[in-house]
């Protein structure tokens, strides 16, 4: 069988479609589960950690870190493709304050994102990265600006839209579905916490504890955080026994 | 099978096709429809926005953007790409006022951004762009100069015409006759939102409501505007029942 | 089956054939006809415009340009590829006049053209052009200079050569017959819009009407100048009646 | 039988995989096992040392090496690979003491080799390096840091994570299966230094000696220091007869 | 059936070819026919035009040109491709005058087109051109220098030889054989003006006329000239009937 | 057959393995066999020369040369190849010396050899060389530095380690046999050269004699020199007779 | 059949074996015929010129050339590329010469040209040669400096070795076995032309006479210089008669 070099380049096959960015796709649904809910008074991100050894130190696997004070990400796929997607967006941003004096905007900070994501296959100046391929990450943006708290789901294409709950990775389908029934507008920060773990729970392979799942939130008051291990076990501990 | 090379480059067929070209043109059969109508008062654009989820924020789903004050664009196919362009002719906008301190004409934009399309697969000196493959992207350019308002189709291969309706997107085809129909040259701004939405009306998968379309207007006193919540149930109310 | 690289790179076949020249030519067999005359007094030149649809305002298709006030140019083909060579042109008389106090000549304007038509896979240092395949466009140049008016046909190989008359296009094999039949040294240019229309007439597939047709002519006195559409309605019913 | 492109370039293929990346993994299959293993007090690296003729001088075959007084790596796979990325990691570290009057944190360094990982096929201005395939290494860096002593796993697709004991090379599977029913938190320094070589000694094929394995530390006082002669033939003389 | 690379590259076949170089050869046998003859006296240069139309200006079929004052060229093959070697071969000889304060000599001429042929798949610094094949283009360069008159011809791997006659095109074979037979050294310019029509006519399609070929002349006092068409009917004249 | 991209490019195939320096280690596997052999005086290297004709100049035939006053080199495999990375290797000694006002040390110089040898199929700017493909030799590196003699031998894939005696070429497995069997480290100088002669005496396939071998040494008084004429008669006279 | 790519690239096939060079060595033995004799006096160079027609002015066939006052260069192989070799080391002893104010050595010369050969497929930077193949040339280079007269044959890999006597070209086989029989260190220069011509009477297709075979000299006194008509006629007359 021959492969035919549309799968592999950046070039429309005859139905129109990017293998490349199609198959970074795939490449994403092997990741670990991400999901992120919008409520009011801010965002809960929860991501799975595939701790696949005791003597794996939980920590050092991140799924969700800080991009600035007021914006946090959660992300499925490649951890080193994450890695430069992670450092680009804080450049922007720390670029946007010092230029402006201004916090950059969410949505702002996820369109430098998925910039960078469309241009693989091209030589762009002054910049140190130049992919021959599409990242293979989706990432779960989350912020808080002066339009309140806000999600956005970003992928390897460089299409982003903004979501009240969204599931990235390997459960997302089963996840997203959970959500869809599950998501209201009025949740309180607490509901979704409760909410990220239930749903992470029931797609996850491994049983649910305190060390392979990570939650962080981003509200107005205290910007982005990541959960101490006390307030994971105080929430893995609040859900429901079965 | 083998296939050739000329399916995947910028070269030409032994018919004298430029396969990557039509292949771009089989992405945006994929894509949403958009309906532009011009008027002797300004253009009226309408887009369907493809609401997948109840979770998803339907407006963060951008198939009509300004451009500049007296210029809007609706687009059909590839997001990502058509923000290239939409940040492009931005771009032209802004230097040609701030060059010569008038409003750039509407053609002028146009043959901006079909200039940027031709050249994929070539590299520009001094400019963030190097598609190796052509943009994914159609257009309705609509705009009010120095002329009056007028409409442009833009097309991958850096094609453009005007004018005085037409639809592009995956329903374009039927939108299109219908429109040949329905079009005379003194609609009136109003009769020209009817139009929009009752076309996109037949098109659509889903059934047309308030939340999964949007119109602009681009008019010689407004300039560019999106609709708001309120404007968009205003139009929908009006249309016919059935 | 294969396809040799031969067919799409710029290199020779064995029996010392350049493909990617030879398939462009394809491409300008599908395009719209157009057909140049000259006369004593100056150059006609006539183009069919493929108007589709009523919506399509016809004026927007155009095929006829100035390139300086005293050299105008008919094109068939890519439409893009053809704004390409205009704007070079037109960046070469525009040089030409700022650096010498002269207009260009009409044979140098061709000679120019051509050589950016010769250089398709080259990169060219401080030009804003590098195509990867020859331009699918074949040009009628006509032009009036201290010499007198002359035509010029050039070809996406770089070849030109001076015609008292000459079609291209997908009809141009029947109008060059009929031109070969009735073109002689001491037409009028009245006698000459005849026969180009006459000519246009027998080999478009649509009935030829005054919008569908474009005709300009260049003249010591007037320079290049596109026929208004009283012009055009005039010519249109001198044509005799079958 | 045709191999397909995705499996030589940085690309995806159909099921999401990097090839190239895949394949490294092999190369590192091939490479002598080596053992790291951290305690409260520091960090114990150990290596085992294919020395395949008594004409090899034992001493210049070398698996571990000082990145910076507080840092060390041990490595498995391809030897000249592994002195590029031990450079890059060299004048990382350099430059940050250089600039900010401070070592380089453990992570940080790892971070800067896995970003080096993750750029082959990329070019990278102002750098020697532009590898076409990734790197054939796998790395254990060990330091010891403001936060106390620290190892880390890199792999060839520049992911890394933190690891209490962690085995690479050919050995590396019944490695960390010793290493996982053997570790315990509160190890000394020197029941680590008998663990290595214990777990060595069960996975190389030649017997194991004082000659053919080597040791290094990492510790608060002491820095990384490769072991002598004569502490080497210490701990041998140490593990136990069978 | 696979068309192996070095057929389209420049590289050598099993045997020791290259095929580019020998397909370039094949182009220009379609090329029409053109003949040298040097004298004591001058140099004589005649070419078959091919006017295929009555309506093609048989002056712009050039295939004889101007290169300095002392120096002309006959070619035969690709007009676009013959244009960038005269064109450089031009610029070789102003320089060369306004540097030197002399002519340049007709050997350095040759060779300087000569270089330019050998560099075809190169990229030259500061020069506009870059070729992916070689030019497909045979030349005879005639000039008259210190060393009196001298006939070269020029090929497109970048070999020459000087001449006494020479025959290059469609026709050159029979040509070739006839000047063989005919030419002797102590020939006047009338005697070669009649032997290259002579020549010319035995091996053209069309029935030679006054029209459809072409001569020119180097000689010490005139220099390169091409002849009027009172001249070349006068030689046509004294043709012998048959 | 078809064959795999993976052979020839710098790529892992799937078991890890990088074909293009595997052939380079085929293509010293036919080049003539060296010898180098340390002692605690110094190091003694002997190539065999392959004197194909009587009319050969053998002094031309360098398989041994000089990289600095107290390093040496002898090569097996491509002599062209060789020359660039001798030339390396001087350039590192000269700048070194001149930079720190010391001699490079040994190990430094074959580190910088094999640096360069891992760079095939990178850019490295500022240096002129970049080859496509991996060096075709391996190296026998012998110094005289402040840690006394040593000798290195380098390959193709940038590895290097030290050794007492190492044989390398078309000869090396039957000669490294009989090195590993006679070699001791208490081997006097004149020893070392007649175990030289003697180990390729064995696996040389023309007779030996005095000028198809040659012996050159490394030591503190001396530094690197070539043995004379004389002094090879001396040895070999000195050979055991069978 | 499917024709590997290691033909056709400067890589190793899976034998160690680099095509393109080999391939270069095939067009080599399409060559004419040169020799080169060293004696203590000076050296004799000798080819073959194929002069195919009597049209052709045989003195242009120039197959033996001066690089140097006190070096000459015989060449068998493409035109075109030795032109190139030469002009390379004709700047490099001029560059020489007027850098240090001393004629460049023979085999520092050489060497200079076989770097050159060396370097194909490799961008250099600031010189004006870039081949995608090897040349198609081997060099015989005949000079006299302070070491007196030196005879160097130079192949296409950038192998260079020192002869009293070689041939290379298609009779290279014949010719040399015929010099190893004749050669002896107390030739006179009378005696090597002689056997120059001797020799190659035996291995021309053609009768060799004064016309088709060119000597050249290069001695102490007169450096390089080539043979006058009466010169070369007076050795032909020498050879014996059969």
């Amino acid at each position: 069988m021959f492969v035919a070099r549309s799968e592999y380049g950046n070039t429309f096959s005859p139905e129109g479609r990017l293998f490349q960015v199609e198959y970074s796709l795939e490449a994403i649904k092997h990741g670990s589960t991400a999901i992120g809910i919008a409520t009011a008074e801010g965002i809960i991100l929860g991501v799975e950690k595939r701790v696949t050894s005791t003597l794996l130190e939980a920590s050092s696997v991140e799924k969700i870190v800080e991009i600035d004070r007021h914006i946090g990400c959660a992300m499925s796929g490649l951890q080193a493709d994450a890695r430069s997607m992670f450092e680009h967006a804080r450049v922007e941003c720390q670029s946007h304050a010092f230029n402006y004096n201004e916090k950059l905007r969410v949505d702002s900070c996820t369109q430098a994102i998925c910039d960078l994501a469309l241009r693989f296959g091209e030589s762009v100046d002054g910049e140190a990265s130049r992919m021959s391929r599409p990242f293979g990450v989706a990432l779960l943006i989350a912020g808080y600006d002066e339009d309140g708290p806000s999600l956005y789901h970003a992928e390897p294409s460089g299409t982003f839209y903004r979501y009240d709950a969204k599931a990235i990775g390997s459960g997302s389908e089963g996840a997203q579905a959970e959500l869809q029934n599950e998501y209201h507008k009025s949740l309180t920060i607490a509901e979704a916490e409760t909410l990220v773990l239930k749903t992470l729970k029931q797609v996850m392979e491994e049983k649910l504890n305190a060390k392979n799942v990570q939650l962080a939130s981003v509200t107005k008051d205290q910007g982005f955080r990541i959960y101490t291990d006390e307030e994971m076990s105080a929430v893995v501990e609040r859900l429901p026994a079965n």
